[in-house]
């Protein structure tokens, strides 16, 4: 068993589908960070979560991720209404945008891997009608990026480069690596 | 409405994902298939298929899609048993294969639209045990090439190259232009 520091039930459905035990801790830490590369954040910040974790449950595997979305090197957060939702889905259109996961696993306060993945994911064109439709359907609201690939979000993709469940939220080859330290460590013990 | 000439329940699932309404109606037409280029087949079984349905539903726009996953140019079909489906996962491992998708769109016994898409999928490398645990989940038994990308087959994956839903039966974008065709059809008219 072991504990997925993550509160994005998005996290929760990829590990499901994949067949792991675990169950969920939500991670209570400072998400605020600077002086360091763009690309380097999402690392850092699984990192936190997982420590912040693993501090309370010293004894327990703990997975963490963070997961940012970048387009022409600006993050793009969740937006607060529908007005940023419609900015953010025109900006990235016709374009190609980055999705970066990190991803940690923790034990007794240690880091025992942590790495993360990049995906590239290319949108179609499409009118403002098309932005508005989407929009009304209220998928924008708990989405960084305003769009779920995994919904009706799904239109806007034209094609993506990397691992689809990145852009969901959990880079599923790098957790998979992640979770293959739980065999190392017990074959050390 | 239109109508969803495939037997496939995931091209189902992400039509409705997408938000479209749609009635299914099962293809019956010969999948034989000769004196083509490989990558041209699913276009043409999508064709057939989208056909075969128009006959019967003259007045009715008809998607028909068809499917390949092939592997150093060699068709993979779904597997007749647990031992064929090992060889194909031993085979697809640490490699990259393509998935192709034909799609038609007919409306009287013509063809209004008709196109391919194709995405690369890059499997991870994995142990001859991680394959006898998936195929005892019989997850397996009804997909070509052996696994099923939006179930636990999704570990298998390090990265894909195109649409992740071709992957899964129906591409995105190519069914979205496909059913633009309908505002064209409506506007001529």
């Amino acid at each position: 068993m072991i504990i997925l520091a993550s509160s994005s039930p998005r996290r929760a459905q990829i590990l499901q589908q994949l067949g792991f035990e675990f169950r969920i801790e939500h991670p209570a830490c400072d998400e605020a960070i600077h002086g360091i590369p763009i690309e380097s954040i999402p690392e850092e910040l699984a990192k936190r979560k997982a420590l912040e974790v693993s501090a309370r449950f010293p004894k327990d595997f703990v997975l963490g991720s963070d997961t940012l979305v970048f387009c022409d090197s600006k993050a793009l957060s969740k937006p607060k209404n529908g007005e940023e939702a419609f900015e953010m889905l025109k900006m990235l259109k016709n374009k190609t945008h980055k999705v970066i996961s990190g991803v940690a696993f923790c034990k007794n306060n240690e880091v025992l891997f942590s790495n993360y993945a990049c995906t590239q994911v290319i949108f179609r064109d499409y009118a403002d009608s098309e932005i508005l439709n989407y929009i009304s359907t209220m998928e924008y609201a708990d989405k960084a990026g305003a769009y779920g690939v995994q919904e009706k979000g799904a239109r806007f993709v034209k094609s993506i480069n990397g691992c689809f469940y990145n852009v969901m939220g959990l880079p599923v080859a790098l957790t998979i690596d992640a979770l293959s330290c739980i065999e190392h460590f017990k074959e050390k013990e």
